[in-house]
């Protein structure tokens, strides 16, 4: 397949609270024309598949996207051209989460927490969403405050319990972090600690790798690797980050590893859409119009995907086994440093999209719309 | 003088803000008998001096702890035995101030930000505090979003214009923080930044420490050192981390850093009260509650303390000479592993305390009291 | 059995390379009196357990401890009151290692470093060991210099036909490190790597957990508790850091996380000799004297598992039960203030040896001595 | 001035050490080839400056370049079309310097420390360099080895009595270092300290800014701009990391990070020869051939100098003042983006020179011949 095809096959998944307002603990910055409603962030995504052509699918996140009428909210979509992802449950907005929800030491908020989520079950149910993601937020302040190992025997109890509640052709996702919201320790604080759970779990269990969620200095691709070669790479959040899980726009603090984690996607085939990688945005933009932050993000992804599609891996293959350190790596290098630009602009014509999105979306006057016309009404946030 | 009576001249300003409800950006938990007002702030931070006997000032936070009648806060803290320390700035929670502050493009906007520290200025004359404490949340989350430079050449601008307005009896401390909220770059990162800027504003200009602001790795009492030895430490922001800013309880998360910490206090005769360095702690108790967080986290401060004054500076002065390593260290780590809880009981019982007083604010009933008195209203938060 | 009864029991096992000269890239400062062969290594190593009592084995470094005759050295062992530990392979120092051994791209390469470890099993044979120790050095310093996931698939192999040749009481334990001497990758970077690689070897292969060798920031005691929940945790390389894998005392630079690691330890009863968990240290005293150093270790480690044992675990589940956070903390806290010397000098005097081992050694003149006699020779160091 | 006129101004300065052999604490890999004598380091500098055409000068390190006459090194140098630049001292090779040189408690061993810089100011004079070029090891290992603030007032001793032996023509370039070899602190870890140092030993003193000294997730253009600012950014050390001072190739960890180093330079007007600004670099070619390794990192500076030009300014400033995040983002991401490799053939081309580097330093044969007449002697490293 030509590397066109393959640029052409490739799909990014965008969350829907992209769309909504966020910021961090001092502050959440309003912006005008933020989405009140599930299905005006479905509109504001489907804005960036308009003009990329990449981006069909969003995710949702309950409960800040239940609905009353999920086929109503699908046919929203579908009439948009874009379809429901990956369901995302929240464990970390409930008063009786302060100290845990899956891990939590009383039953009856672990059975609360599990109930969630068979909630979630419903909704991918109703929506065709076919990936459960759970990103647990449970984890300890201090030591001592409770027990690190117990806490991994009832999480494994709990995630046992919603796996079995899955559908056959649903999949169970799960996301490690490094640390944030808990300061001590993260009950899944690494791809280690998720791929063990997934492991005892099932088949139908896969590890989720969010760009953000690692220590500083963490060799992220080696992991995509990893995952890759235990056939357990479920899915991308892409996001980026100076220090902590900033939640930046893919690509925009370190262009280079984005593309060493295509390369090592591309290298193991896994770019293909049967993969099973599904490839998702997970970002904040706090204080840059959303619709076009994540247009940017789509677009970055595409240039580090098609760069990576650029590296000669016959020659690599030759260089890095004639130990030719400096040849291997030239051949790396030579692919990120080709400007793709224009290539990518190829694409979008082709498919009969504007050659420049960011331009494309400016000109079409949306956002001056939207601004005018979601007056009144709550917006969007990480509550809502 | 003893270490007895150094311990007991040691005195711990207290944040009002540690008494209101805190969170991260995914949440905040709410609790219990949290203040709906500066009077029942300064009547928690009270507690915490009640029963340690070391902690008889109060911070104040503006716009925060606004209020009509000074005179009145200030009687009630003396009529509760304590006194208004240190009036905080915000510079992170105007709309206007999405993009900076102090360093913010806009002549206005930075106009803006000097007359809100005008207003600090009256509130420090109405209540006799004597240190205007401002942390700059400015940065950028995006290279190339603004000039780092001429964000520098604003910045000294408008605090020149801000020093300029104090009294003479005022001081200027400036804090540094390496991340958060902005992520790509902080307008003052680091203490160099701050020294820089308190160097070219005069004498009465002085750098915060805050122990939770620093990169992976960083060696703080160096920083200690070094601030002392330019004669440019103004005060300290105690609290600990894991992470990032995580804002937990001093002491909490790397005991040994903060005995090393007074250790340089110690060494350089910053204890005595009259060295300019005010020690004041800085916290969240995101899930633990407020009061006795406070007093457990003054009681960490006193213990490090206690131990730094036991290392037997002659001997330690003649291991350094000798080239003794193990030996020097030693006395270090000797001093470290005394426990010196008894001595602290003994100090408070000569003080007609509890010897607990942990123990002794729980059997006070304060905390029930509060709880069922505090009914209706706003809570206190990082918003109010 | 009582705590005292427990600290009677533990043993730490000693590197035969900590006697041995070290040093940084820069430089390695030689010592006066370092032993020049593995006879006079297990002398000095013999000095640690004389003063401690609780330091009874020597780990071997092959190449470094190559001698002609084990039984000999093992009788020269015995005589000193002493036994051999852990074999430890080198694959860090042969000029054909220089873009990986166990995972290069040369078969021929593999072949020779599969058939270092068949010595090693030889010499464990000999010796009566039972552990061998494989650090991997293997790793890239650019991005595309070889392929990250064909190096894992080649390792396996390679792990596999090592495993192949042990004894039916010999176990495989396998380390894993963050970074160096390789600087973009490492083939085996972090525990997830190595328990992927155990697991799929069998029921005697275990991860090794080297405490310098983590990112920023990482909590080591989770990785304990997991790893020993998995039942893979076979034995720690205890050193201590401020930033890398500095190999200092450990203890010294955080001797609050060891605590919390021997909590771990303590919790889930792996402190009984049967638990498989080979506590040993790996170290380098590049400026102390290296003795008296090893003593401090052994010291720091018996300090913490004190504390560790001193922790309540009746009150400690129950505050923890009842989300007492303050509480549960206090009581991890209380135990981690106490100073344990005074019983430590007491379960030393109860087994006839010096309350204090640093002092004995001094006025032993056994430092004097082995300056006086070791004159001549070549100083063992990583090279010998 | 033009783009392609800026860039053919430009200089870099290579270090005569990259020459040799390096390595890590674990190995030093001999290579073929490598030069006996500083004579051979040169010409192979040579060969760098004579494929590239912007590299004419090249660091000594002292002693490890000493020679007997220096006329006939400057000579041999100018038959090779290139000069001698800045002078570097040693102080973390000599026995003496275990615990310190210019921080040592022994006036002693301060005063052996000063008189080599006296000796390198000598070879200053005899080669006609400008540049006295000062990183210090010194450092401690352990809490307590010795007073950190006593170490900054030897420090500021020792740096004012080599300042005071300078002829007017020489400047005192200062280095600062986050950690290794020490462990526990270095006495110049960060910015500020080297500023202050600088400060006070007067105009003619400069920091030197090493690329891979900093803590993870130092900004560490902001550092640059702060520098310019302060007038005191003496030289860049350039080369790359993902961990530690790992001296990779610059531009091969994070080829963005340096993009934005020298946007800072461009946007201060510092590329100009008469800034005062020093680019050299500072590299440890362990696994890769060294000349092909300098000529890669010469290649890498000139490709992010270039993109770093190509950024419009005037509608940066316009973007930045209007608040435009993304715009602004976008316009410095545009300029990376461009691919400018065929934009510095032809600067090569218009040179002379052959447009691809490596392809015509591989040609030249030159590789081959050093293997050839190389023979016998002793390999230039670290220790000669």
């Amino acid at each position: 397949m030509t590397i066109f095809d393959q640029l052409a096959q490739q799909t990014i998944e965008l969350p829907s609270w992209a769309f909504g307002n966020s910021g961090t603990r001092f502050k959440v910055f309003a912006q005008q024309g933020v989405p009140r409603d599930p299905y005006e962030k479905i509109a504001d995504a489907a804005q960036v598949h308009r003009y990329t052509g990449v981006a069909p699918r969003v995710s949702l996140h309950i409960p800040w996207d239940l609905v009353d009428d999920y086929d109503a909210l699908a046919a929203h979509a579908a009439g948009l051209g874009v379809s429901i992802g990956a369901i995302n449950s929240n464990l970390f907005q409930d008063d009786d989460y302060m100290l845990g929800s899956l891990t939590h030491p009383s039953a009856d908020v672990r059975k609360k927490a599990i109930a969630h989520h068979l909630q979630c079950v419903d909704v991918m149910r109703a929506t065709g969403s076919t990936d459960l993601k759970i990103w647990l937020p449970d984890g300890l302040n201090y030591p001592g405050q409770d027990s690190l190992r117990a806490r991994q025997d009832r999480l494994a109890d709990s995630l046992a319990e919603i796996y079995a509640a899955l559908d056959p052709n649903h999949r169970l996702i799960l996301e490690y972090k490094f640390f944030e919201p808990a300061f001590y320790s993260m009950d899944i604080p690494d791809w280690g600690t998720s791929l063990l759970h997934c492991l005892a779990l099932g088949d139908r269990a896969f590890v989720v790798l969010d760009t953000g969620h690692h220590a500083p200095g963490t060799n992220i691709e080696f992991i995509v690797a990893q995952l890759l070669r235990a056939g357990r790479l479920g899915a991308f959040d892409f996001n980026s980050r100076f220090y902590a899980d900033d939640d930046l726009m893919v690509g925009s603090a370190d262009p280079f590893q984005l593309f060493r984690i295509m390369h090592e996607i591309v290298q193991s085939g896994a770019l293909a859409p049967d993969s099973g990688v599904n490839f998702m945005l997970d970002q904040c933009h706090n204080i840059e119009p959303k619709i076009p932050g994540q247009i940017r993000s789509v677009m970055n992804v595409q240039e580090a995907t098609a760069k990576a599609l650029l590296v000669d891996a016959d020659a690599l293959l030759e260089a890095q086994t004639a130990g030719d350190v400096l040849g291997a790596n030239g051949l790396v290098m030579d692919a990120y440093n080709t400007d793709v630009r224009p290539l990518l602009a190829e694409l979008r014509e082709s498919q009969g999209l504007d050659p420049d999105p960011i331009r494309a979306y400016k000109a079409s006057g949306y956002a001056e719309t939207i601004v005018a016309e979601r007056v009144g009404g709550t917006q969007a946030g990480w509550g809502a």
